[in-house]
């Protein structure tokens, strides 16, 4: 902390950036100090995106994408498939799967994964309503792009149970070596799980 | 980045993130997320603190502290001492001293250090300004806190040879073995000056 009072605007802008995740007080200090050296091209215009930001932004009732038009520019674009429909945890997941330009389909995001410890519920992410929107929609394939965690397995095995009775192919993300993984450095799981998966050169 | 047009608020956020010191694009889209999760209590609040930071926040004229108060809380302190200034170059450093505490007299912010390789004079660092200061105000001691860089001391030796016909006790920082710091991760420059300026047990 700077000084004396700890009210004034400068020690309440190194505490709130302290709070964010992946800032500790010594890059909140360095941050508040880089900002406020120029006031008028770095602190005022984050301010104010921020501000538009909150704003805008909201998140898109159909798919839970983040953006600033409603529905979302996903669900809008005619371009994108309709009987594709990839599932992931969080609006960063789609981002990154945007990323990779692979997908052409559309997006349900979760807003987390079913959790038996943290006591979040099918009713919690909201999964009646993507079963609904299926059910309706009849995509031909549903990809489960969820983590290989214990939790997103029990996810993806809930999602898939609601849906055995309808005529949909339902896939989930292969699982094996990262690309340019090192095979020194992976952990057992993956490398037993990519043996057993592996394929023809 | 999300996604499709770089220029909604959100991507624009996002960008200004990942250019801030200590950020890259994967912790600027997670901060981006963090702070929308909850527009009310972490969007709103950091862009109101970042204008009212922006408005009420400026340099003392007297030391180049970062203050809402004009002079600086440290300059109209009665009971710091007028006799002991502390030269820094960043207002970081500042914070730094008086985190300990060891500091009773007040301070004087240069902003930066003299630099032959990045072409900063005395007058860019306000040095004439400090000079007349000093000769002004007269102080028993001007304790030099400056980096143990070259450009640290060659700032060092300026403003000492500026001072050399007044009766002021010049000082700087020990040199020396940061205290817990193990010998073997230390370079030689710091062990041989340590070993010189050894002293009783």
């Amino acid at each position: 902390m700077p000084q004396h009072s700890t009210q004034d605007p400068l020690n309440r802008l190194i505490r709130m950036l302290a709070g964010l995740p992946g800032l500790g007080p010594r890059s909140a200090r360095r941050l508040a100090l880089h900002l406020i050296s120029d006031k008028e091209n770095r602190m005022r215009p984050l301010a104010r995106v921020l501000g538009e930001t909150a704003d805008t932004i909201a998140e898109c009732h159909i798919c839970g994408n983040l953006d600033d038009v409603e529905p979302c520019h996903i669900c809008r674009d005619s371009k994108r498939e309709t009987d594709h429909i990839c599932v992931v945890a969080h609006v960063s997941d789609l981002w990154a799967i945007e990323r990779t330009g692979g997908h052409k389909g559309r997006y349900h995001v979760l807003g987390g994964l079913l959790s038996a410890i943290d006591g979040v519920t099918p009713e919690d992410l909201g999964l009646p309503g993507l079963i609904e929107r299926l059910r309706r929609d009849r995509p031909r394939e549903v990809i489960l792009a969820l983590s290989a965690t214990v939790d997103g397995q029990s996810t993806a095995h809930y999602i898939s149970d609601q849906l055995a009775d309808l005529d949909i192919t339902i896939t989930r993300l292969a699982h094996g070596m990262p690309v340019g993984g090192e095979l020194d450095y992976l952990d057992e799981g993956t490398i037993m799980t990519a043996f057993k998966a592996r394929g023809h050169l």
